[in-house]
């Protein structure tokens, strides 16, 4: 991992969280973002615990290894859900993950709680995933929330699997990643958007039901 | 087609994704807008394929002939979706052609999907599409959403006729037009209002049927 | 009148519109706004018509006199709903009015349409319109909507009174006026306040009747 | 306390300021926000009475002492609602404390305002007040609203006890406070995401009832 990188990855992972912070999705300094430097040994920035993310810092991330401890001494802390980055990491083929709280994720997650997921299919933004035949389904698993983040990084993984992007936590927020910034944002965006575009239409069909 | 002229397109083209932008109309990198260079022979300027909409960048637009093929030779791919503006260039006055997914026209394009079309009528925004009379009628279609683009492109050419200034694609937004980049604009924002206040007002007077 | 106050004045009137610019509430270049600029012989800056209205420019307004004509030779053409201006100067003491088209308040004014206006009363932003009393009510004049304007403009001088200070017209917006353009915008803001809350309310408590 | 110190507070709750405003938090000029600056005798910076609070000015605060009297001669008024702030630090060790409008906080101070109070528990969000045990509750507690200031804030104080944040007042927002600016902003912010997604899963499960 060269300097330059590093560099070149900070500025990327403090730019989507410009980006998500014009859209107040860091409520109560909620949320966490990381991006991936290096994959042998296996090294990321992450988010720093209790900043206000609405604010552009010098401290706003840290670099950590596989065991989510700083690679350098640092004043700053790692978020405490680092895990869940790390296992996303460790088992798919992301270079970035992104989490955060938005009124229409932690709808949804309570809604669908009981069902385990909710999936979308003809609808166009599902090719934001890159699911492009007419009969394609996106499904979004739905996770329970347990205080210890070591339980709640397990039931993360355990529904990691193929053509999953991002994992619902019950009144959570969600967790979502993608091959690098770019692709991660824009999977971010386009399960928002599902999000709300659904829970508008079932106010319309099936409201307060 | 003078460059000044392809210079000036441009900036027109590239503020309207700007002012989109700013209300987060393109989610997930989808939607796509296009502007009319030169008549005969036809050549419009069209988003490049992929892009995050919400930078602006020196490779957000290129030059396509009537056959959607790059003018000249370069390594952007216009929008998937370019066939949908020809189509509207040829039917149509049009000199712009917009093309966005929002909550409210997916949610709209939906709720009358099977209707065919939404009117609106004793609405004042609908003098934003040149209709005065009190009693004047604002028809938009609603096309279903086929995955194959030319297919889809002639749904869309069935539905073009005189008074229509955009059409409903189901759960895959609207496309819209004007004779330039400023009345193209106003339709869409009018249409945006005229479905939001739509179905505010329906949750109060119908909500959940 | 001075070029000094002019000039003033034009300067009030455009920060005003960049804020409710800001907020896009002149969808479609919808809505107009006017300052008084002399009260003897009545002058008052109004907005062009048919501009984009979240542009700031320097054909933004024009300055008029009491029979809705351009004072001074000039390209541009006056709102053509400058008559309720000037109404709204002939009938109260306002130095500023302000039309403007919001989803809350379209939504509003279909939904009480019948009923002839809104109150709202036990309500800590009625204050904003110097109504301190715990039992005191604010109310919201309803009217129709005629294409032709002087039927309009009459309309809305019938319901301006006392404690009036902004009139709703069916599916068209809100005229709302203050004494000047710090007092206009705050009360604008009110109204949208008290609607927005309104409907929200109406929703959990009334929600699809 | 040294004027360096005042400066210093003053920065903060300017910024504080203008990032509730860019949310729209001060509608119709409502809303007022204030910052401790010595502890003995109590003093505090607090928003003068009546401003435009999306606009930054030098005449945005004053200097109040225990007693809400201006510290220094000055043309500025302090907000009527000072006295809230007052008791606030008299009765907590918040060093900022804030009081906005919004949709949402209005309607649940209606909703629940027979109940006095709402509670959250199983929602992520509520570690932003220090609570992590998977069991905790975070209690709302809601006020009438007497016009007379001094009943309101006896009706404050009388609510305010170990581990409540702030206190809705019946339609007219919320008062929140925390050691600190940053912490204060931190609990608006999670208050208000907390009680948008409390409605509007609400409308999904009991809309309408």
């Amino acid at each position: 991992m060269k300097t330059l990188d590093l560099e070149a990855r900070w500025q990327e992972l403090a730019d989507v969280k410009d980006a998500l912070g014009a859209r107040y999705w860091f409520p109560g300094t909620s949320g966490n973002l990381s991006i991936k430097v290096s994959d042998d040994p296996l090294e990321f920035l992450v988010t720093a615990s209790g900043k206000d993310k609405y604010q552009r810092t010098d401290e706003d991330f840290l670099l950590v290894d596989r065991n989510n401890q700083p690679v350098e001494q640092t004043g700053l802390k790692p978020s405490a859900e680092t895990l869940l980055h790390q296992k996303v990491y460790e088992l798919t083929d992301a270079g970035c993950s992104l989490h955060v709280h938005t009124v229409s994720n932690n709808v949804i997650s309570e809604l669908y709680a009981e069902k385990g997921e909710i999936t979308f299919h003809q609808q166009e933004l599902i090719k934001a995933f890159n699911l492009w035949e007419e009969d394609a389904v996106l499904r979004v698993p739905i996770i329970e929330n347990p205080a210890h983040i070591p339980d709640l990084a397990d039931l993360l993984a355990e529904r990691i699997e193929e053509n999953v992007f991002g994992v619902l936590i019950r009144n959570h927020g969600i967790t979502v990643w993608g091959r690098n910034a770019f692709e991660a944002k824009k999977h971010l965006e386009a399960f928002e958007f599902l999000f709300e575009t659904h829970l508008a239409l079932r106010l319309h069909t099936q409201g307060g039901r």
